[in-house]
């Protein structure tokens, strides 16, 4: 029997996703359609598939929308999070299961009960972060409690960074996924952990200046920043008594002290707009959060307001960025410094056609077994093809791909809206990543249940 | 005819207010009534005084309200700003004039229309700042006019602050006024104004580190951290053209340098609670916003991570906040960091029953003269009696007082929702004002057109 799959949103990340359904579609019967509000920029290579067909279609168009998840075996959303409500209430209507890489909002949640009714499957957060994390993190959690163990610490650190042969600036960064996520990433309130049984806080203003190292074999040392809320899934994971719970943000090292001075700046602030933006150079940016002088030149006053000395490593990552440049213009109108410095930063940080992303994740698992006190180390590195092919695209794509297969096939069937934590959902998912080189190296480590070269500064 | 006067509330900042006024009443044929919600807690020397009638008064009855608005000649709205627009409107109805020392809010502002029809007086932010600053700047500015001066530049800067012999601690400040609004201070956005004709910000986690020294003869020196909106009374003022517009609060030198501190661990934070805060000590406190450790001291921890050298001042300024004592308790539940934070300084920073308070004011008005670029600076200072009679209640209620006076006599008469910044008001105000030894003393200056100390740090 033939199996439709509807892939709503065809964008970036959507690559390997397509890539890999149409790759299975012969062998498991799939036919796969592929609805975009802006169908001519599917690449030709998927749309001249023999089993992809290509429809234009704007989702908040009812009659469209319904057509189209009507045909459906399936239903894969690859829209934005708030796009999914309308989708999700009529999968519920048309009896379709749902597959998104999406964090679960209220109005998904809400929808629970219904699902269940129907037998159906809505299955979220099944990307990389999160997807992987729950999947990875759960496969190694379940096998200690199996051999009685008793959960002490998780700590889960993810990055998206640029693989080594194409990292080619101070700052050991380029923009793979959304850029203003990144520039605003920490606003928004403290961030907040629990170690050896203490709740900590860290504000905005020192996010950056509280890192914590971490290093895989290979690949060298990273940073991690604090998530706003490492607590997030004490539940979904049974981790209630666990002294240390901690979420970080994985960048290489010395970036996250260089992106304290933009903060210090004020140049990440999103919550007002410069009025004369517009045709404002790079210079003029970085002197608008700098003192007034007739005669001090905005490099010296920018020195000392920091604090950077003369062979700060730091100055050299601002002067990469042009940031002195008289010449260079910020073309946006009425803009908040966030979206300026946004510009400013995809002028040099964004990822050329031949170059290759990287994807780091790391988990530090604490526990008791048998009276002693033990740790489980496990990382996973993921670089990317190309521009089209990323390891981000990869590791968001391939997971969706194999979740939708895996519920076409019956081997997921516990019904609901739900995250993949259970043994059912993410072993056969682990199983397949591992044959496309998405692989976890694990080793044991002596457990100190804090990092003691974490004291900030 | 008596004239009589409806004072609504008689909270902490109204004692020279009713004073004056009873102090004024027989001369001036007046009757006071004072509406309050606890009209126990009214002193009994003013409340036995023949011309004053004391009567409850919840502002929220309706009944209650038009009748007392009803019966007064002219109404006093000492009540926090959000309860004005009911008294407002009834004050239109009834043909009442108002007085208050607060912000014209958006709703008493559409008012205006109504006001000037019944050709009513609405005068609002006549307190002292907003109030003095308002006529004490215009003062100057329209002298300057008169001449054919042009403005370049106005700074104006405020600071409510303990006077030199009650001064007892080593952050040279105690709470005068309410404390929340200290936490919190500069919080909700960059700082923003002019200097030189160029837009400059400063974001919070730098607002405190970017302060400017001011001297006022026989006091010493003062710093002064920017306020928000330095910008609010541009056009009000007539400064469209100026090229430095700068408005900031007054502290004792120091103090900045030390709040930063409180900042940078997040301490004012007032948007989480922290769950478990009542019973917490004050040094577990401290300890939420400090890395984990089996044993380095919450000394140490703070020291390394705030950069505080052995010998450092702001250390002392710790240690007497007993922020390290272990046995002093927060009582508070589910607070807030900020709610915890005033618990702690008002422990340290209450004004005692005869200590003094001190208000100082600054203004500098920069400008062009017969193409000579000249500078005017003007300074006032104001202590207190004691912590009934403090120099805050004093320059707060007595631009109440005496407006109201003016106003009931027919020397202030244009209709309408107003700020005092017309000569025909602020001309008689200043003068009573000098009389009641609330003085600005002026002084010339060379104009530079920005502070060359201040290039932050």
């Amino acid at each position: 029997m033939v199996r439709t799959i509807l892939v709503l949103g065809a964008g970036k990340s959507t690559s390997y996703l397509i890539d890999y359904l149409l790759k299975k579609s012969d062998e498991e019967n799939l036919r796969l359609t592929i609805g975009d509000l802006h169908p001519e920029n599917i690449p030709w290579d998927f749309s001249s598939h023999p089993n992809c067909k290509v429809i234009p279609l704007d989702i908040c168009n009812e009659e469209d929308r319904k057509n189209a998840i009507s045909e459906a075996t399936i239903v894969v959303s690859m829209l934005p999070p708030k796009l999914h409500i309308k989708i999700a209430e009529d999968c519920i209507h048309f009896e379709k299961h749902l597959v998104t890489a999406s964090y679960i909002s209220k109005e998904i949640e809400a929808l629970d009960q219904d699902v269940k009714k129907k037998g159906l499957v809505f299955m979220n957060e099944i990307g990389l972060d999160p997807g992987i994390d729950h999947m990875s993190a759960m496969e190694v959690i379940d096998r200690i409690r199996s051999k009685g163990g008793k959960m002490l610490l998780f700590e889960s650190f993810t990055g998206g960074l640029v693989a080594p042969e194409s990292d080619t600036n101070l700052w050991h960064y380029k923009f793979t996924w959304n850029p203003r996520n990144v520039v605003l990433a920490g606003q928004g309130g403290a961030a907040k952990f629990i170690q050896e049984g203490s709740y900590k806080y860290i504000p905005y203003q020192k996010l950056f200046r509280r890192t914590e190292f971490l290093d895989i074999e290979g690949y060298g040392t990273f940073e991690a920043y604090a998530n706003r809320d490492s607590l997030k899934y004490t539940k979904a994971y049974g981790l209630e008594d666990a002294l240390t719970l901690f979420r970080g943000t994985m960048r290489r090292v010395g970036f996250s002290k260089a992106w304290q001075m933009f903060i210090m700046l004020g140049m990440t602030d999103d919550s007002y707009t410069i009025e004369n933006s517009e045709g404002m150079s790079y210079r003029e940016f970085v002197n608008l959060f700098l003192p007034y002088s007739p005669t001090d030149s905005v490099e010296l006053k920018l020195r000392h307001y920091l604090k950077i000395d003369q062979d700060d490593i730091r100055w050299g990552k601002l002067v990469e960025l042009n940031l002195f440049d008289g010449t260079k213009k910020i073309p946006l109108k009425n803009a908040t410094p966030a979206q300026m410095l946004q510009y400013i930063l995809e002028d040099s940080w964004t990822l050329q056609e031949d170059e290759k992303d990287m994807i780091v994740m790391y988990h530090k698992f604490g526990f008791e077994l048998e009276g002693k006190k033990r740790q489980i180390d496990a990382n996973m590195v993921v670089i990317g093809e190309n521009r089209r092919y990323t390891a981000m695209a990869k590791t968001v794509g391939l997971p969706v791909a194999i979740a939708t297969i895996q519920i076409l096939n019956g081997n997921i069937t516990t019904p609901g809206v739900q995250i993949p934590i259970s043994s059912e959902v993410y072993g056969p998912i682990l199983s397949e990543l591992k044959s496309q080189d998405i692989v976890f190296n694990e080793f044991e480590v002596p457990y100190l249940g804090y990092n003691p070269d974490s004291v900030g500064g």
